[in-house]
C-alpha cells in the first residue's frame, strides 16, 4: 500500500481524532489552564509515538513543556526540523461564540473550535502524514527533529532558551513550521514573511482609592482620563503611529517587493466583509496588502478602569489599565521599539499620575525569507503537485517568534506551510477550520517529506 | 423627661440599630439587589412606625419604592417635608475594601460600611430625633411629610413623577434634606448649593467580531482605539472641557459669591492627603473651592473593551464602552448638556465606527439657595445652639436631584442638613461615618424641629 491509499483508508479515524485534540482547552496564557496545556502536550507525545516516532521527550520549562522528538533514519538524508504549537488563544469574550469553544461543532461545512485553525488541524495533519509514510514504507525519506511548544500564544518566552541549550541535538538542514495558511482553497501559497512582536501592559494610578465624582471630580486627577489622554498620543488622527522614532528603523520596500505585492489581486470589499468590519482603516500611503504584510503597528488589545457594571456609578477612578502590542517589520527589533514606547509614555505622563509599563514576557523579531531561497523550491513543488498549479509567495501580518530564533541559533531557514484559510477567526470568537481541506493538507505534507528526501 | 434625656438613655439602642440598617445591601443600580432595596424600604417604614409616625405607605414605582409618611399634628403649625434616600452606591472594586462593605466594622474610631455616610446614619438619626420628641412630648412641634426614596444613587428617575402625582398631598412650607455633611467636626455648615447631573454610556462598535491583530490590525479599525480618540476630545490638555458650548450657559460667579468663597480657609495639602491622590488637578483659572463648588465637569466613571485578563491576547477588539457623567452648575440644564454631548460625539465619530449614546435614566438640575433665604435661619440657629457657634454657608459638588424638583413642583426651598465629614469616602471603597458624631446629629435634628415649630 502507498501512503496515498493509507491516508484514504484512515480518513475517518484521522478526522475523528482532531475532535479529541480540539476538546483539550490548552489556553497557555491562563494560569488555571496549566494542567490542560500539559494534557495537550501528552496527547501530542502519544500521537507522535503512535505515528512511529521512536524518541520522544517532554522538555520542562518554567511554564509549559516542549514536545521534543527525534527520528534518525539515514544520516545521508536531509534533516528536517518540524515546528508547531499545541497551545491556543484565550476564548474571551465567551458570549460571542455561537458554540462552546472547546466543543468542536460542524456548522455549514466548517468545524468551529478554539485552536482549530491556529493550529491544531495543521499540527495533526502533519503527524498523520508522517504516520502514513512510516506505516507504508517502513521508514521516513528524511531525518526528523520535532519541537512542538505550548507557549506560542504567549510569545514563546521559553523556547529560545531550549533551542540554545540543545543546539547540538538540533542540527538540521531546514525547518518546517506548520503554523500557516493558504490564500484560498484554490490558491496555494507559501508564506515568506512574518511580523515581529512586542508589547506591554500600562497601569495608571492617580491615587489610593476611587472617589466621589461630585466631591472630588473637579479637583483631582481621573485615572481613566489620564490613560485616555496618554493612549490618544500613540497615533496621529490619520492612523499613523506617533511614537517618536517608531518608523526610523523600518527597511523601506524595494521596487521588486512593491511590484510583487501590487501584482496580487486584492478584493477589498471581500476582505472587509470577511472581517465583519464597518470599514477599512490604516496608515495612509500604503495599499491594503502593504499595510497587512509590511507595515508596523501599535494595537490596543484591551482597556479597563473604573465602573463597568450596569447603570451608573458616579466615581472618579484611581486606576486604569491598557494592553498594547506592536507588530514589527524588517529593520525593527522588539528591544528598540519597547525602549521607544517607554520613552514616549514617560514623556506623556502628567505629574499627578504614576504609570507603570510591564513588558510582555515574550517578544519576536520579524522574519523574512528571500523568495529565491532554495528551501522554498521543495515546498513549492509539493503544493504544485497537489493543487495543480504553482503557489504564490505571500507574507503574513502574524508572528511565529521561533522562526528568527532558528535562523540565529541554528543557522537554518524556516518554510511555513499550513492550511488555515482567510477569515478563519484565529484569536477571535468562532474560530474555524474547513474540514474538507484536511485530506489536501495531509497530502501536501506527505508529498513535501517525500520530495525533500529525494532532493 | 425631655428629648435630651431620652436621646441619652436610648443612645446604645440607637447606635446598635444603625448596624442593622447598614447590613442591608440596598444597591439601587444592581438588578440582582432589587429585593434588598425593598427590604431596606420596609426596614425604614417599620422604623418610622416605631418612632410614632401614624400614616405610612410604600409607593411603588417602576423600580424601587418610595417610603411616604404623614403626621399632621396641628394645621396652624408649619409643615416640613423630610427627604432622604435609603439606597446606596455599588461597592466595586470589592478588593479595595478593608472590611466587607455590608458588615459594619469599627476601626480606629470610625464606622466603615457602604451607605454609612451616604446616607443611612443621617436618615436614621433624623428618625431617632423624631422619636425622642414624640415619645417625650406626646406630639410633634411641626407637621411632617416624609419622602424617603430608594433611587437617589441612580439619579432619582421615578421620584419626580411621584412628587407631581401627589402634589396635593405634599403641601409644605419647607423641605429638609438629610443628605449632607459638615465641613468639619468643629465647623458646622449649611449647604446652599448642589451640582446638577447628566451622563451617558458610550458604546463603540467597529465590526462583528474581535480579530487577530496580526492578520487585521494594520487594516481594520480598532474599537478601543476609536473610543480612546473620541474620549480624548472631551477635554483640552489643561483640563478644560472641550465640548463645544459646554460653558456657554454657566452663570458667572458674582463678586459677592467669589468673595465669600475666597474667605473660606482651604488646606490644599490636607485635601490632597485626605483624597489620597498624587496631585491636585482641574480647570485652570479657578481656585480649589471654586472648582469643587461652582465649575461643571465631564467625568469618566469607567471604561472597558478588549482583553482584560492575565497576560497578552493579540486581538483587535470590535467593541469598547465608556461611562461618563457631567456635574452641572447654575445656568446649565441636563437636557441641553446631553444635547451638546451627543452633537460632540456625532461630530467626532469616524466613518468606520458606530457609536451609541445611552443617556442616564436619571438627571438633575443644579440647585442654589440664596444665603439670605429665611428658611436657612432656623437651621443655622439649631446648629449654633448645639455647636456653640454660627455655621458656615457652603456648597457641595454632589447632586441631590430632588431639591430642584421640590422647588419647581411644590414651590418650596430645601435646607440640607447632614453630618457626613470630609473624606468619608462616599461612593468609594471604605466609606465611613464617625459614630462619635451620632449624638450631635440627633440633637441638631431635634433642635431644628423644635425651633421650626416655634418659628
Amino acid at each position: 500500500m502507498n501512503w496515498q491509499s493509507y491516508l484514504e483508508q484512515n480518513q475517518e479515524r484521522f478526522d475523528e481524532e482532531l475532535l479529541d485534540f480540539l476538546r483539550i482547552p490548552s489556553v497557555s496564557t491562563a494560569p488555571e489552564r496549566a494542567e490542560d496545556v500539559r494534557k495537550a502536550a501528552e496527547w501530542v507525545r502519544r500521537r507522535l509515538r503512535a505515528a512511529g516516532v521512536p524518541f520522544l521527550e517532554l522538555i520542562d520549562t518554567p511554564r509549559h513543556p516542549v514536545v521534543f522528538g527525534r527520528w534518525v533514519t539515514d544520516e545521508r538524508k536531509p534533516t528536517l526540523l518540524l515546528y508547531g504549537h499545541y497551545d491556543v488563544q484565550p476564548v474571551e469574550p465567551l458570549d460571542l461564540w455561537e458554540s462552546p469553544p472547546f466543543e468542536p461543532t460542524l456548522r455549514d461545512g466548517l468545524l468551529y473550535a478554539r485552536g482549530s485553525s491556529d493550529m491544531k488541524a495543521n499540527m495533526l495533519t502533519l503527524i498523520q502524514a508522517i504516520e502514513a509514510i512510516a506505516k507504508t514504507s517502513g521508514q521516513l525519506p528524511v531525518n526528523l527533529l520535532i519541537l512542538f511548544e505550548g507557549e506560542e500564544e504567549i510569545g514563546s518566552p521559553n523556547l529560545p532558551a531550549v533551542v540554545r541549550q540543545r543546539r547540538d541535538q538540533l542540527k538540521a538542514d531546514v525547518a518546517l513550521s506548520a503554523d500557516g495558511g493558504m490564500q484560498g482553497r484554490e490558491t496555494p501559497s507559501l508564506c515568506v514573511g512574518l511580523k515581529g512582536l512586542t508589547g506591554c501592559q500600562i497601569d495608571v494610578r492617580t491615587g489610593t482609592t476611587d472617589l466621589h465624582s461630585g466631591s472630588y471630580g473637579a479637583a483631582v486627577p481621573n485615572a481613566v482620563q489620564v490613560l485616555i489622554q496618554l493612549a490618544a498620543t500613540f497615533h496621529k488622527p490619520d492612523g499613523t503611529v506617533a511614537v517618536e522614532g517608531f518608523y526610523d528603523d523600518v527597511r523601506p520596500l524595494t521596487d521588486k517587493e512593491k511590484g510583487s505585492i501590487a501584482a496580487i489581486p486584492v478584493d477589498e470589499g471581500g476582505y472587509q466583509h470577511e472581517a465583519g468590519v464597518l470599514g477599512l482603516w490604516g496608515e495612509p500611503g500604503y495599499s491594503l496588502l502593504e499595510r497587512r504584510w509590511t507595515r508596523p503597528t501599535v494595537d490596543f488589545n484591551g482597556i479597563w478602569g473604573g465602573y463597568q457594571g450596569q447603570g451608573a456609578k458616579t466615581v472618579t477612578p484611581c486606576q486604569a489599565h491598557g494592553k498594547i502590542t506592536c507588530r514589527l517589520v524588517p529593520g525593527q527589533t522588539p528591544e528598540r521599539v519597547m525602549e521607544l514606547l517607554k520613552r514616549h509614555i514617560e514623556r506623556h505622563t502628567p505629574p499627578f499620575a504614576e504609570v507603570t509599563v510591564d513588558p510582555l514576557k515574550g517578544s519576536a523579531n520579524p522574519y523574512l525569507l528571500d523568495t529565491d531561497a532554495p528551501v522554498l523550491a521543495v515546498a513549492a513543488a509539493a503544493l504544485a503537485e497537489v493543487f495543480g498549479h504553482e503557489p504564490r509567495f505571500v507574507r503574513s501580518g502574524g508572528t511565529v517568534p521561533i522562526t528568527e530564533v532558528f535562523r540565529q541559533e541554528l543557522g537554518i531557514d524556516t518554510v511555513t506551510l499550513g492550511f488555515s484559510l482567510p477569515g478563519s477567526r484565529n484569536h477571535a470568537p468562532n474560530e474555524w477550520f474547513d474540514p474538507s481541506f484536511l485530506p489536501d493538507a495531509r497530502s501536501v505534507f506527505a508529498t513535501y517529506l517525500t520530495k525533500l528526501g529525494s532532493s
